[in-house]
């Protein structure tokens, strides 16, 4: 990444204003681009990106635009604003879908510049610039989504983007493996923790609660807006996993129902092995 | 608690030893029982109890037995012991079901001692009395669940047992509540993370994974012989919370499938909202 170009983050929230800082920390020239000019402000202040008022200017002059948009907004945002890119900008996200975001975007670019996807891992249970923290990227993957469109330039971009915000760990994977991996990684959990806390009065049993039921449930904390538009930009591939996984819970519960012990150890059993695995590495 | 009793822990494992140790530590004379003679070596090695040998007489100069065994065999083991206890024995237990086990015991004790009943609401993710371990007491909620015929002096003695391992929290609830209570904050979120785990191939996902997910499944390494058990002893509950869990399930994926953000918004705003409650405490 060449310090002499102007970086621009559209879209200061949680996860723009945490790019932003990270980048603007390593000495990058980083502005920032938002309709709410709170947050503008919050960013200048506290030294996250360059700029305190929003124009066009700060579009026409970026040499990479880095999006931090909701998933549907983020098609329609590059279409109405793609006459004012400099010649062979370099776009980038960090948006949890791929599917109907990736290609339809490159499409637009054809001509004008190249996008290159990525998918930072992390998130908190807050949203807004307030709450950017670098932190997080530390002990999260960032995943790398490339088409046959693009690149080696724009795939050393992005590697390289993912040295300076100090990634855990980068991976490389297609549109549909990525999103496939999200649905049952991410969006499962997220619709299993959401169902939990909705199943059942709890307000009573707080004093009881260990940290198992803590830790199940830590997710339900949900930003209603954004995980729906996530959830639902990949419901083929999540409705496939939610049927699988009722599946299995119907199979447990006429295993408890018929007191079948052979089933039950034996459903445990894998869960046990499967689960060690993720604690090797 | 009184320091000249003699303690008898019966069922040497990891909740067993990790009793034993916290009350030998804290000076009590406390004694182990157990078929497995290397369980008995070990406790004894390591100074968490005074015995080295298994032989009746443990039983008859307990004043205070601690049922650390499988639900299963809890009742049949008072049935088959009781002609050696000691007039007046108090008796307790660490099992994590209550129906079926409590009145049972208490029955069988008439004219001979007095049960009452413990759940100290912890536990490690490996077994044996190689791995006790008196820290988890000091996060954890130990649930007291006395019965009518309980006397003021045992519910004391509960409560002191309690002090002298350091719960976090004492609680007292019926055999009935608590039942209700470990199903949905217990036994239910194993359900869920053994039934995710078995969903799905994940070998290969192992790399991808973040903290969601591995919070979520941690409790997916599970006993399978313990929990079988409790499962199927507290089946009618079980099955109640599971039946309830999906069907907000199906709810959350015909939303889903329905692009119905409206639904999924007040899902996963009230999902927020009474997880939020838990941080509070």
């Amino acid at each position: 990444m060449n310090k002499d170009l102007n970086y621009l983050v559209v879209g200061l929230g949680l996860m723009g204003g945490s790019v932003a800082k990270a980048l603007s920390l390593k000495g990058y020239q980083v502005y920032g681009y938002d309709t709410n000019l709170s947050s503008i402000e919050f960013g200048y202040q506290n030294g996250i990106i360059k700029n305190n008022i929003v124009s066009e200017e700060l579009i026409k002059n970026a040499d990479v635009i880095i999006l931090g948009l909701y998933p549907s907004i983020i098609v329609s945002w590059i279409k109405e604003h793609k006459h004012l890119f400099k010649q062979n900008v370099l776009i980038t996200d960090l948006t949890g879908i791929k599917t109907n975001i990736v290609n339809p975007i490159q499409k637009e670019l054809i001509g004008i510049g190249e996008f290159i996807s990525l998918h930072p891992m992390c998130g908190k249970e807050t949203s807004g610039v307030e709450h950017s923290n670098i932190e997080m990227f530390r002990v999260a993957n960032l995943i790398i989504v490339p088409t046959e469109s693009n690149s080696k330039e724009s795939i050393d971009f992005a590697r390289d983007f993912g040295e300076n915000l100090e990634f855990n760990n980068i991976e490389i994977l297609s549109i549909d493996e990525h999103d496939k991996m999200i649905s049952f990684l991410s969006q499962l959990p997220h619709v299993i923790a959401v169902a939990l806390m909705n199943s059942h009065e709890s307000d009573s049993l707080v004093r009881y609660t260990g940290d198992s039921f803590r830790d199940l449930t830590r997710i339900a904390k949900i930003n209603p807006y954004l995980w729906s538009e996530l959830f639902i930009m990949n419901k083929e591939n999540l409705i496939h996993d939610i049927d699988e996984f009722i599946k299995i819970m119907e199979l447990l519960k006429e295993s408890i129902n018929n007191e079948d012990t052979v089933v039950l150890h034996s459903l445990f059993k894998e869960s046990k092995r499967r689960r060690e695995n993720f604690d090797k590495k």
